[in-house]
C-alpha cells in the first residue's frame, strides 16, 4: 500500500533537459540557457556578501528580498507590494497552484507548452482543460470564456516560440468567468513587446518573469511575480519565509540594475537567432518565428523512405553522438521537430553544420 | 469575491523572527541562528563556483545536487537514494503535504511546537489534530494509533528545547494506522542522541535535517530528508527540478564534509548553553532542559502584582528596548516565558545582565 497521495502514485515527474557532467565537452542547446555570462555587476555583489570568511552566511536571509523587490520595482515601475520574489519561476507556478486550487477545480493550457503546467496540475490531482494551438500558434478559442481556475499561456510560448499579443491576452483575462490567467514570460526579453502591463491594470492577471534567460542565472534560481497587491500578499502568505538565499538576492538585484548587459546580451542572442533561423531554412528544415531564445524547426519534408518524426528523432540522436544536445520531444505535434537554443556564433555554425552532414 | 483558496483566504501566513536591517547593533537571540561563522571550507567552495566571472552561473543547477547528496550519505551512511535535498526544510515540510495529503485527510502534531506545521496545514486547508505535553513534554499519548496521513514531531521540540526518546518514536511510528511519521531533528546537532536510524529502519518515517543551526548556514537555505527509497522517490516527483542553487550545492557539500568545524562550533555552543541555564535559574528563570542551542525560560515566580506573563512579556520588551532580541510567543502555555537562542559567551553575559536589570 502506498502512502502517497493518489495523485502523485499515478503522475510521473518532470523531466528537465539533460545536464551534462563538469567538464564534458559538449555543446548545450538543450535547456535555453544564456550562452554568455551574467553582468560582471553579479560577481562583487555576491562578494561583499561573503565578506569577514562568509560569515554573513549564518544569518536567515530576508524573507522579503527587498533588495531584489525593489530593483524589480526600479526597473519596471511597478510598485514593490507588486512583486514576489521565487526560487526560480518554477516555485512561483507551484505557489500559484497552492494558492488558487480548490480540490476539484481546473487548470487551462494551450496545448503544446510548457509541461511542467501538467506536472504540476497532475502532483495536485487537478483537473485539465487543454485547447490545441493551430498551426500558427494563435490563443485557442476555446480557452476564452472557460471556467478553469488558472488559466497558464506562455508568451513567448516553449517549445514553439512564437507570442501573443498584449491585447488578445487581455482578451482572455477579461472573458474568464472565475479564473487568473498566469502569463508566463520567461523569454519575454528576447521579444520586442511584453503583456507585463497587464499585471497592473487586470486584476486577474499574474505575469512571471525570470533569470534564468536574459539574466544568464539559471544556477542561481530565480523568478518574479508580477500582480495586483492583493494577489501578491495572498501569494506570500503561502510562499516559504525564506524561499531566496543571501547570495541569490543580491546577485538577482545586481543584475536587474545592469540593463546594458542584459540588453546587449539579448541584441546578440536575437542577431543569432535569425542567423539560425535562416541556416536551418536552406537545409529544408520549417522554423517558426521566434520571439525567444530557442527555435523550434520541424524536420524537412522526406524525400526518401523516412517520415518527418524519424528524420526529427535520428538528427537529434546525430546531433547529440557529435556532442551537439537540442531538446526532442516525443509528443504530440512535436515529434517532427527539434528545439534548438540559441547559443554563440560559434556553436550555432557547428550545429548547423553537423546538421548539414545528417543524410538522415 | 476573492479568487484564492477559502483556506489560503482564511490563514495568517508565517511570521518568521524579526530580521534587523543589516547594520544594526543588535544582539540576535530570536531566530535559532548559529554564532559562528560557517566553516572555512565553505567560502572556497563557493569561490571556485564562481571561477571565470561566475560565468558557471548561466547555466542550470543540478536537480539531484548530487554533490550535497553524496556527502550528506558519505557522513551519515545513509544510501544517497534515501536522501533528498530541499530549499530549507521548509521546503521539504512544504513538499511532504503536497505528497501525502489528500483533501480531507488531516495531521497531527504535539502542542506546543514549531508553528510551521499550523500555517502548512491552514494553507492546504487540512484539518489538524493537536494533544498537549504534558509539562515535562513527553509524547502525548493521542498521537499514538491516531489516524492522521503526517505526524509531525520536533525533537528536540521547538520552543521547549526538549527531546524525545528514539524508542518512543519508533513506537509512534509503528502504531501509526496510515500515517507518516515526520521526524523534524533540526536541532539534533546539539544532543548526544539522535533518531537518524528510524529512517532507515522504518518505512513510514521521514527524518528532517537543516543547515540553518549546526551548520551556520541558515542564510543558504539548505535541508535534507532521510527516507526509504520509496518515499524519497515520491517526494522526488513533486519537488521543483532545480530546487537548490548552485552555491547552496557545493556551500552544504563543504560544510557537511568539514566535520571537526561543526562538533567545535556544537561544543561550544553546548558549554554557552549551560551557563545561559544556570545564569538564567539563578534570576529565578524555570529552565527546561534543553537538547538544542537554545532554551526556553519561564518567568520567576512574581512576588509583586504583575503575573508571570506580564513578567515574561515585560522582560522581552525590556530586552528589545536594549538592542537585544529573543522570541516571545503570545500564545496558549507559551506566553509566560522566552525562547532564548544561545549565542556567544558575551552576548549572553550581556542578555543575563539586562535582564538583571528588569525589576518587572
Amino acid at each position: 500500500m502506498t502512502l502517497f497521495r493518489k495523485s502523485v502514485e499515478a503522475m510521473v515527474g518532470y523531466v528537465p533537459g539533460e545536464q551534462p557532467k563538469a567538464g564534458t565537452k559538449i555543446i548545450k542547446l538543450n535547456t535555453n540557457e544564456n550562452p554568455y555570462p551574467p553582468s560582471p555587476a553579479v560577481l562583487p555583489a555576491i562578494q561583499a556578501e561573503l565578506q569577514h570568511g562568509a560569515e554573513r552566511l549564518r544569518l536567515y536571509s530576508d524573507p522579503g528580498a527587498t533588495a531584489l523587490r525593489e530593483a524589480a520595482s526600479e526597473l519596471t515601475g511597478v510598485p514593490a507590494n507588486q512583486v514576489l520574489h521565487g526560487n526560480g519561476s518554477d516555485e512561483l507556478l507551484a505557489l500559484l497552484f497552492r494558492a488558487f486550487l480548490e480540490p476539484g477545480e481546473s487548470i487551462a493550457y494551450p496545448y503544446p507548452t510548457y509541461v511542467l503546467y501538467r506536472t504540476l496540475a497532475a502532483a495536485a490531482g487537478a483537473g485539465v482543460q487543454t485547447f490545441d494551438f493551430d498551426t500558427d500558434f494563435n490563443l485557442p478559442q476555446g480557452l476564452f470564456g472557460c471556467d478553469a481556475k488558472l488559466v497558464f499561456v506562455a508568451t513567448p510560448n516553449s517549445p514553439s516560440g512564437t507570442q501573443h499579443s498584449t491585447d488578445k491576452l487581455r482578451e482572455l483575462a477579461r472573458s474568464l468567468k472565475r479564473g487568473v490567467l498566469v502569463v508566463d514570460e520567461a523569454y519575454a526579453a528576447f521579444s520586442p513587446t511584453n503583456a507585463l502591463e497587464l499585471a497592473t491594470s487586470e486584476p486577474n492577471v499574474v505575469v512571471l518573469r525570470t533569470f534564468s534567460k536574459s539574466h544568464s542565472l539559471a544556477g542561481m534560481r530565480l523568478g518574479l511575480a508580477f500582480a495586483s497587491p492583493d494577489i501578491i500578499a495572498g501569494l506570500g502568505k503561502v510562499k516559504d519565509s525564506y524561499n531566496l538565499d543571501r547570495l541569490a538576492i543580491v546577485a538577482g538585484a545586481a543584475s536587474l540594475k545592469d540593463t546594458a548587459w542584459t540588453q546587449q546580451n539579448v541584441a546578440k542572442v536575437v542577431k543569432t537567432r535569425e542567423r539560425l533561423i535562416s541556416g536551418l531554412r536552406s537545409l529544408g528544415y520549417e522554423v517558426l518565428p521566434s520571439s525567444a531564445n530557442f527555435v523550434f524547426a520541424r524536420a524537412p519534408i522526406p524525400g526518401g523512405g523516412k517520415s518527418r518524426v524519424e528524420l526529427a528523432r535520428g538528427a537529434f540522436e546525430h546531433l547529440k553522438a557529435h556532442g551537439i544536445l537540442v531538446r526532442y520531444f516525443a509528443e504530440r505535434l512535436l515529434d517532427d521537430g527539434l528545439r534548438i537554443t540559441v547559443g554563440t556564433d560559434d556553436e550555432i555554425e557547428s550545429l548547423l553544420s553537423c546538421l548539414k552532414d545528417y543524410a538522415g
